[in-house]
């Protein structure tokens, strides 16, 4: 292979977890000329310049963007609308655009009204990684690896357009999947959104009763666990839940008939139909740990 | 401190992950003379003899209780009336009966029903520790370190007894709390038998999708986190429902009117509601994090 890096210049708009951690991988990979940051604050952007995820922060949107073959929109997707509105004007002929973002439908609709006929230049993209912290300092250029990103292609993006986003995330260590918008709303609404709104609902739940602190002094490693997620950031989960608002509502409804059925088996004291429930669900979960991968 | 063990005599019966791991901390403090085993089937207790957990199996209870310093119910709650039935009527004098259950209020019925004026020499205790695997397989010396035991004592109790249990627990590295036997399952019903219910439900629910092959695939950490007490073993959870139903309804139904809540504001799309909801669970949960011990 060459030893030309594949991306002379890359553009990260939002330069946290996400957005700094794609910096650090193609960096580390030796794939990209230059990393130029936009952010909400210069703060955070004068810290990713020093923690070297950034080589230059950006200043002028048109000026970064008209050269860039690739832009990385990775802010909380409530935010993508604003900010595609700022560089869509902007981007030049070769420069393909992706974004991080954790729903898929409302920002391809962000994308359709911000990129009009531009729209081929915006490659849809969801990188399945994370952690509970956030923010520059967090970054890691190992947070791809082994990692899933689901990349929802359009019909009117041109193959060596989404070819393009593949290889970045490839650099990164990922392993790359497609779905469309719709399907990775509806798949990720089961298996992250409700699962998060749970874990966040019962420390709520907990947070609030006069006895808190007596029932946090006796949690333990379960708790931890399965709590872990509820140690997120709020912005960015509010966000995603009023993205994917009907696909997750349809979940909630779902689990909470799961709830209601588990409940009137323990009201009736039916030990053999709570055995069932907790057989087979150990049982699949036992089977998923065995052969995931890219978790 | 003298160098013969505090326990001549240790009577387990279950001898899985719990009980085994309790005879293995003990022996490898070298607090214990002799441990003795009974169990279900032959085949576990021989596996537990293979791997060192036990001395000796148990065949007649009568003889192995009567002299023991301790005897360790270790089994599910469910099976605790039985197995004090067989070794009541037989405890020597000097002979302190334990429990692990994680249910007290149960156990303690079961306990007055079958010691009856022997009451005071079973102390009930709650080992705050375990591991979706369980069985001998499984044990480990060091299961109980740094973990919270919660010892529920009775009026019945000499102080003397108490503190032999204490002393057993605090061999094993372990950090002795103590509640009353209703206090302990309010709590537990809180931060520990809810979240299994919970996670449990959510793979029960998942795993009967037609598509659950296609959602399981793209699960990732925090699926993994949330969902891996519903690895735990049914039976053994089955019996803790059952056993602290009451609080466990109450437990279900306080979450459910967080769910209830959480649905309303995500319906009607009120962004801020859901993001102060998410921020005091992630404070609570960081907190928590900072400050526990023994978990």
């Amino acid at each position: 292979m060459s030893s030309a890096p594949q991306f002379a210049k890359v553009v990260v708009f939002g330069v946290g977890l996400i957005g700094g951690s794609f910096a650090l991988a193609l960096k580390a990979a030796g794939q990209v000329g230059e990393v130029v940051g936009f952010g909400r604050t210069l703060g955070s952007l004068t810290q990713a310049l020093e923690l070297g995820l950034l080589d230059r922060i950006g200043f002028n949107v048109g000026q970064e963007v008209c050269n860039a073959d690739l832009v990385l929109i990775a802010a909380p997707v409530g935010r993508s609308g604003e900010i595609m509105a700022r560089l869509a004007p902007f981007v030049g002929a070769q420069t393909v655009v992706t974004d991080a973002g954790s729903t898929k439908q409302d920002v391809v609709a962000a994308a359709r009204e911000h990129f009009a006929e531009r729209l081929g230049q915006f490659v849809p993209a969801h990188p399945i990684a994370g952690a509970e912290n956030s923010g520059a300092a967090a970054a890691r250029a190992d947070l791809y690896r082994q990692k899933q990103v689901v990349i929802t292609p359009l019909a009117e993006n041109p193959p060596a357009f989404v070819e393009r986003v593949r290889a970045a995330w490839a650099c990164c260590g990922a392993l790359v999947r497609e779905l469309s918008p719709a399907e990775h709303d509806h798949v990720f609404a089961a298996v992250s959104h409700l699962p998060h709104l749970l874990s966040f609902a019962l420390v709520h739940e907990l947070a609030l009763r006069s006895n808190h602190e007596l029932l946090f002094a006796y949690a333990a490693s379960g708790f931890r666990d399965f709590t872990r997620i509820a140690a997120s950031h709020p912005e960015m989960w509010r966000d995603i839940c009023l993205a994917n608002r009907s696909a997750l509502l349809a979940e909630l409804d779902g689990y909470r008939a799961q709830l209601d059925g588990l409940r009137e088996a323990l009201a009736a004291g039916d030990g053999a139909r709570l055995e069932a429930v907790f057989e087979l669900a150990r049982e699949a979960r036992r089977a998923w740990a065995d052969r995931k991968v890219g978790e």
